[in-house]
């Protein structure tokens, strides 16, 4: 038993959707959230710059006594991750891993990946799906614009219906399509409109709370009873992240103002 | 005289669009355009990451022999001008002041600036507008999106009219609209249908050849006969640069890999 809260990290709003999933599985859970949206966007990000970033916000997760933590955006996983995992000793959990674990039981013949370029760049999707699903085709697509876009609350309108459409176009007869980067579950409706009903859409976040939960149960470090309010800290204040967050969560989200270490 | 070329710096293709006018009004100079279009967009970075960024740029035009150094972006322009003018010898000239001395002249009672968050939120044009026009009215607008729209490509599709639209709707009354990156006249046109007729907008290149005609011939340093082909670096070449920039000058545009060093 450890009632120490669970910390996610993500450049953004994007990772709000990993903590609804884990909140909705592991109700008993407390949370900490740090949203680095002061440097939004991660994906378009050098690999040294991402790595530095993460270990920002790991260290502050860390400061705040979590016992764990959820890496819940899909370029500091694919840029960072194994870097970090070598450096701390906190059990580190990204968005990649576990979703392909899922992926492995199903019998897909050909997957799509959409993400940051960044993300895409690195091939960490491709090479993590490849290594156990070796025969599976994938088709991958940078959407650079669509986590800004989010970012910008614009995810139903019909902005977000054309820029979505322009991306997706191309990725035909799939079986899946991985929502690699934590925004696009924010544009989920919308992909599932433009993809049709035969496509399955992996929301990353699931597969992160059954993670999550296995890796509580196998050490023991469930918590009995919530005590503890969630917090959310951003590091900039003045964007659009209570309107996106409340709106996904149905109620409204008040984040704090994240004391950084210079 | 002085027959070396002049030397443009950019985060992409924004600063492409300086290029056309300066080179529109100076026929026989060359140039040696450096497009840092790896680490796009630069309207996210910190201060410090863009003066790093701009100071490997123009340490890349010195070492291509340049008399003279534009930097072609707005963020640069107000996070790294003053900072890299204090270090370097050779002159350069960014995209507000010249603006700022046409500005001046005008009557203008209200003005409107558009620009990428970095370049909003450091308040480089208000200040230096205010500093020159202490009495006009300025209404900025942080337009998170649309550089990344142009390095798309998309310019004149239904999706790029939507998001002007979505960003300039507020801009009421104005006499005039700074295009405070140099991304935006790519959407020029675009732009124009939203804003009305009698809205002027200010393509910061224009400024720009009127500021490095005037540099030129007061150091004697004009080139009397254009020898030298132009040529274009881009650090990623996997970008729509070609495409967009071809159109932009109405003929092919073949850029060169820039040899970084590390």
């Amino acid at each position: 038993m450890d009632n120490r809260p669970i910390g996610m990290f993500d450049s953004g709003v994007g990772g709000m959707t990993v903590l609804k999933e884990v909140k909705k599985k592991l109700p008993n859970e407390s949370f900490v959230y740090f949203g680095d949206n002061k440097r939004f966007p991660y994906g378009s990000k050098s690999k040294e710059a991402i790595i530095e970033l993460t270990k920002n916000g790991i260290d502050f997760l860390i400061r705040q006594n979590v016992k764990l933590i959820v890496i819940a955006c899909g370029t500091a996983t694919s840029q960072a991750l194994e870097e970090v995992k070598r450096i701390y000793k906190i059990p580190i959990i990204g968005v990649i891993e576990p979703t392909v674990q899922y992926m492995e039981k199903q019998n897909y013949k050909k997957v799509g990946v959409i993400a940051t370029a960044g993300t895409i760049r690195s091939k960490g999707w491709e090479e993590a799906i490849h290594k156990e699903i070796p025969n599976v085709e994938i088709q991958s697509k940078a959407c650079p614009l669509l986590a800004s876009m989010v970012e910008e609350g614009w995810t139903d309108n019909q902005i977000a219906k054309l820029v979505v459409n322009e991306y997706i176009k191309d990725l035909k007869n799939i079986d899946a399509l991985v929502l690699g980067c934590t925004h696009y579950p924010l544009l989920e409706n919308t992909i599932k409109e433009q993809l049709g009903k035969k496509t399955e859409t992996l929301n990353t976040g699931k597969f992160v709370a059954m993670k999550v939960e296995e890796l509580l149960k196998e050490s023991q470090m469930q918590n009995e009873e919530k005590k503890e309010e969630d917090k959310i800290f951003l590091t900039d204040m003045t964007t659009h992240f209570n309107e996106i967050a409340s709106r996904l969560f149905g109620e409204e989200i008040k984040p704090l103002q994240a004391q950084e270490r210079e």
